[in-house]
């Protein structure tokens, strides 16, 4: 291969974007002197091919293959591209489904439903001859205040680790190759600002962010890797060898390829200023580990191929990016294909695609707050009553949906072309589910600004009205569009604009609140959690997604039971941040500190139409070697009058280690579906590995001492604990130790069963 | 010496305190069977014999004087023992002298004042038979939240490092030794509440943090240091080697005695929860390196003794300690003093500690805002005008003070006692600054809470004036009491209580309003800095001490001439924070991010009475190696009509460097007095290890690249630049190379000289 070949197989193209190419249907870029100039000695990636313009999924799929046997038969290599697109909250392409964002999925805590997303948003990719989705994003969260939030699943490395995983297996079983990112550390940057500064020691790295990559990897098999784009301690990851390079391949033995995020290279002349130039960012990155320049070759071409040419970089570390490109390519059999027959007719959003999206919406609605308003069975729930649906995100399909979908982060540009597919908004939902209410719409303000012109209708809408159903929240976007999304930070947790104060004002016209959140982060609400001001409940949606309105609507009518839980704190303030619940003794209330950074509502949180009760916490022997395994059973019973699911929350704390631990922690958790009194038996097959840390030498261990293990509705709340004591010696955990807790659910009489999480019997990454 | 001997010597006791010790006054500890059991096989320390209760200094130095003679003769080897007290605003200590907090050091920009200060202060503390001060505060401020901002002397390293070795040679000069606190971290406290978890690595401890702890003992010789509270990254530093025993010791060749701050070895069973009980706490403090444990015994007696019985921990970790206890006591000559003739007078607020105290008041004040209405020689300021002077803090002496002040630590919980010395309050002093003029005199408000009963009076006084004087901001105190302090953190930077309502209130009657603040952190006043409610002037003191109302009142007048800047940014908000003007391009405002962290005014803001304009910034060379020194040399000219002092400041930007770099770093500084008219030439020789930082395998080196220099009145403003190129090859800094910035002050026409800041020839602490 000539250095032009080279190069050109580990960097992108990215279609339909650049001065010349302004076109937004498919074949244009064949036409194009850039385009066929970029791809004259071949091309490593092609970069969102359907996700970059509303594009038909059928003549640019008719493109696209014509384009690969371009490749094949017109450059000398006859390599074809790999094509990649982002897949978040389902393919970002248009007419595709759009699911719920990665919050709801935390919120949900249900990896198979994850996975079975996963592989559908999989399926319509191989159908579209993409090869790998940018997707899962593993940041843990760590701070509200970071726009991109919404991407980001839980505060829990566990519960991220594991529903990434899911994501990861279901999309690579339809051969498309998942993109874990960022690795790592984009989400503690300082004040929660986007590539701003992430402050953080070795031993947090190593034992709260790391292990989701570590997971996704080892169970999950992810075969891609992006960098983060932030700076640890003064070091831009994408230049820093141990993270990439030493952590990522020769610590874990990954073998796939590492994609930059995007102008990442670039970024480390622009914004980190750590290369002089381009070129020398192009060799810092290929050092430290990025393999492919996305999404195009800012670096990787010519400032690169100048910088070879002078002898001031080694050609020898694009031989190896390359040979990791091709690899991959082999691995997805483009090598061998044909690129015969492009598909005729597609449906991206099929009743299955509509039917994942209804149950992962439906599980991932979080019940905050209850005053018995809710379910509307009752009164206002009658026939003939009346109904004011009020607020911005109240009649917005936009509303449902988070920064990474198509229609936010695409259509938002090509304001005259329809969504192309089916969702219902919140008050379309409502009348489809309440028949016989009648309802009146209005919007009330808008999301941003401080326009109270509407207040005065919002507030006759629901002086008429036995109900006032209040949707406020958020409206995904990009950097500077929206109030949450890539680049949309923010100093106050409040809610947006003037929607507290329409919310405030209606309550005082007496008239039952239901508040509905659509938000991409938690809020600070303490007054709507409680005090004078709080509204009858509170809902919190994470975006939901295409079938989020009705299942909304369905929690409101009691037709679904609230399964959901908060997989992040609801925050006191932006100015207690950052907070985790992850937190030593120090980190939350203390009589050292007059700040209380305590949050409004504690992780794991949610309230369903039914009560549980956790008890009988017991352990299988009161001692455990550390290094093996534990079996901690709880029972779980519905007390109340409806059947529900539970979440059963298995925590722990160790009491003293020889570093500082978390007060609480959680180590396994389990959906359980019961009917009004049924009980069953919940048994966690916990490896002591779930309890490792990195002690004062980042030796990762597990620790002989006392750990105290309880149940609960949350973080917060003990209501049944045993203590164990694991005894000694330290036991030095290796990357072949189990990771994952096996979870049993017996003496079920359940109706609706629920498969328990277990983990994959054969880790993918073979540890080495 | 017995094992009791030992442990007797390497713990303080508590005079004053505990259950069986109640009476003020003094002599009691001899007759307290729990004093005399303590000290039967002799005593470390005596913790603040004049610092916890309102004792008379000559009662009590009688009662200091016959208690060493007891040891000397009582106990088995007859050491007396080594006094320590708190002394940061001056000897904590009834009847005082108390100064300015160290944001006010700060802020004055002026080491050898500080150093005459604290060489007053330790004189005091010679006469009183104290060996040992627990000052200064060499924490590099992180974040305003934090409540012991008020103990911090800056943003910027250098700053603190080389204020706080003025103080050390000041205290040190009188033999007392000076205690370096808090080693290292504790100002990085997540969301700046007290004693939380420090998220750190290991380059900004060593570029940020360390820098002024080393100068205090290269430069200034310090003969102690105190640990940090703080968990960084998991690890409490007092149980962690690596920062007391691997930095201090045998990088630096430390060969002081290290002590504990309060608790803190206790802590670490208590709080950290890495110990499992005391006695493994203390085996950690002693192997981390701490040899003293105060303010008593805790764990260093009968926990320790019953370990080292037991054969659970080595006796030799005590010996060292021991050791370096007793070789500090015999370099401090207690071994053979005599203490035949205690001090039959004493007073701790002479003429000359009154001058001083005066002298960097004044210094420390910032004019942050002026529309022209300060000083008060105009219309306003004529005699027979009427003045309302407002708020909480306009009457209170107790304003002027910081937390560590004898009045607001100490005597808030005896109302009954008079402070003893003279603090003329703002409004006392205003009636002696302006004699012709009309006072009213109405507090407004409280600093706390929501009661507005007293606006009307307020509003009133400033509706019947010519001018209104508001003084709003913080009361120091601790624990909850108070809003400032140790202990005393928050999540909202808005001015506390109503204050901020009550300011816009009077400002909306349209008398002219000039806003003093007294607080103890900065603020977010964007409000008061401009915008329909900004008074017509804001003047920010920090807690300025006996002279302070004085002074203030000084400034307003006209009588002095502003000269004090920020020496830490204006923030913008909590939910901005953590912020640091030393933050690399992604730290501040970027495309990436919608939110902007600016702060409302910049670190190095300052206004004054006369105009100055700084130009023709020019070098000696425009390269020089890298490890070399070079000079820098600007203009600076008073524009305006009258006399004033200005604080050159030369800041840099290492424009490319293998690790991010600031985009502003103060390399030097230095006030200048100029009449109208009048110019000088300042230079500043700036040896590259300044520009130092530690590179990707933590080496601390100068690294080859260009560097932008300019001078400016904030480090947000190049009013003059230049470019110097650094040249290779790499320079690896040592311990031996120099840390202070000369300056010198050439063509002076100065009326009133400042003596140009340089180095000490020889430092006192000796590379190893």
């Amino acid at each position: 291969m000539t250095l032009e070949e080279k190069l050109a197989q580990i960097v992108g193209y990215w279609v339909d974007q650049g001065g010349d190419v302004v076109a937004p249907m498919a074949g244009e870029m064949k036409s194009s002197s850039r385009y066929d100039q970029a791809t004259v000695s071949g091309i490593g990636h092609l970069t969102r091919v359907y996700g970059t313009r509303p594009v038909d999924p059928v003549e640019r799929a008719e493109w696209l293959w014509a384009e690969q046997r371009r490749l094949q038969t017109e450059t000398r290599l006859g390599i074809p591209a790999l094509v990649h697109e982002e897949c978040l909250t389902g393919l970002a392409a248009w007419k595709a489904a759009t699911f719920p964002t990665s919050l709801g999925w935390g919120a949900a805590f249900d990896p198979e439903l994850v996975e079975e997303m996963a592989r559908l948003i999989g399926g319509s990719m191989r159908e579209l001859g993409i090869h790998q989705g940018l997707a899962p994003v593993l940041d843990v969260i760590r701070d509200p205040r970071w726009g991109r939030v919404d991407e980001c699943i839980a505060e829990d490395p566990y519960v991220v680790g594991t529903i990434a995983t899911a994501y990861v297996k279901g999309l690579q079983a339809e051969g498309v190759h998942a993109t874990l990112k960022h690795f790592v550390g984009y989400s503690a940057s300082q004040s929660g600002r986007n590539h701003a500064p992430v402050h953080m020691g070795r031993r947090e790295i190593a034992d709260v962010l790391l292990p989701p990559f570590e997971m996704a990897l080892f169970d999950g098999g992810a075969r891609s890797v992006m960098n983060s784009y932030a700076e640890i301690d003064g070091m831009p990851v994408a230049a820093t060898p141990e993270y990439l390079t030493g952590i990522l391949r020769e610590l874990w033995g990954f073998d796939g390829v590492v994609v930059s995020d995007y102008f990442a290279v670039a970024f480390l002349h622009l914004t980190h200023a750590v290369a002089a130039d381009k070129g020398v960012a192009a060799e810092l990155a290929l050092a430290a580990g990025i393999d492919m320049e996305l999404p195009s070759g800012d670096a990787y071409l010519a400032p690169l191929r100048e910088r070879i040419r002078a002898g001031l970089a080694d050609e020898a570390l694009v031989d190896q990016a390359v040979l990791r490109v091709l690899a991959q390519k082999e691995e997805l059999g483009l090598l061998d294909a044909d690129f015969a027959s492009p598909p005729r007719t597609i449906d991206l959003d099929t009743p299955e695609h509509r039917e994942i999206a209804r149950r992962l919406a439906e599980e991932s609605l979080v019940l905050l707050t209850n005053d018995g308003v809710l379910p509307l069975t009752g009164a206002v729930g009658a026939s003939g009553r009346r109904i004011a649906v009020i607020g911005p995100n109240a009649d917005s399909s936009e509303a449902l949906m988070g920064c990474y979908s198509f229609a936010n982060h695409v259509l938002a540009h090509h304001p005259d072309v329809p969504l192309g597919f089916d969702i219902p908004t919140l008050a379309e939902a409502l009348r489809d589910e309440l028949p016989g209410s009648e309802f009146s719409v209005v919007e009330g303000c808008a999301v941003e600004g401080d326009d109270r012109s509407g207040f005065a209708a919002a507030l006759q809408a629901a002086q008429d009205s036995d109900l006032a159903i209040v949707a406020v929240g958020d409206r995904a976007g990009l950097f500077g569009r929206g109030t949450v999304g890539e680049g949309n930070d923010v100093e106050s947790l409040d809610l947006p604009g003037v929607q507290r104060d329409l919310v405030e004002a209606i309550i005082a016209t007496g008239t039952p609140v239901v508040m509905v959140l659509l938000t991409g982060r938690p809020y600070a609400i303490d007054w709507a959690v409680s005090g004078p001001a709080a509204p009858a409940a509170v809902v919190q949606a994470f975006f939901p997604g295409e079938e989020g309105g009705s299942a909304i609507a369905g929690v409101l009518s009691g037709r679904v039971a609230p399964s959901g839980h908060l997989p992040v704190s609801l925050p006191r303030s932006a100015g207690a941040q950052p907070f985790s619940y992850l937190h030593p003794l120090l980190g939350g209330a203390s009589e050292v500190t007059s700040a209380d950074s305590a949050p409004v509502l504690p992780f794991g949180h949610g309230l369903t139409y039914t009560t549980f009760e956790r008890s009988a916490l017991d352990l299988d022997a009161s001692e455990v070697a550390a290094g093996d395994a534990f079996t901690a059973t709880v029972t779980v019973r519905n007390t109340g009058p409806r059947a529900g699911t539970d979440l059963v929350q298995l925590y722990a704390h160790d009491v003293y280690a020889s570093v500082t631990r978390p007060v609480a922690q959680l180590l396994g958790y389990q959906r359980v579906h019961l009917e009004p009194g049924a009980e069953v038996r919940v048994s966690f097959r916990v490896p002591t590995s779930r309890l490792a840390f990195s002690d004062a030498a980042y030796q990762r261990i597990v620790e002989p001492g006392d750990v105290e293990l309880w149940v609960g509705p949350s973080c917060a709340e003990r209501e049944t604990e045993t203590a164990l004591a694991i005894t000694g010696p330290v036991y030095r955990v290796t990357i072949a130790d189990e990771r994952l807790v096996e979870v049993v659910v017996s003496d079920a009489e359940q109706v609706e069963p629920e498969t328990p999480f277990v983990s994959s019997s054969q880790p993918v990454l073979e540890p080495r």
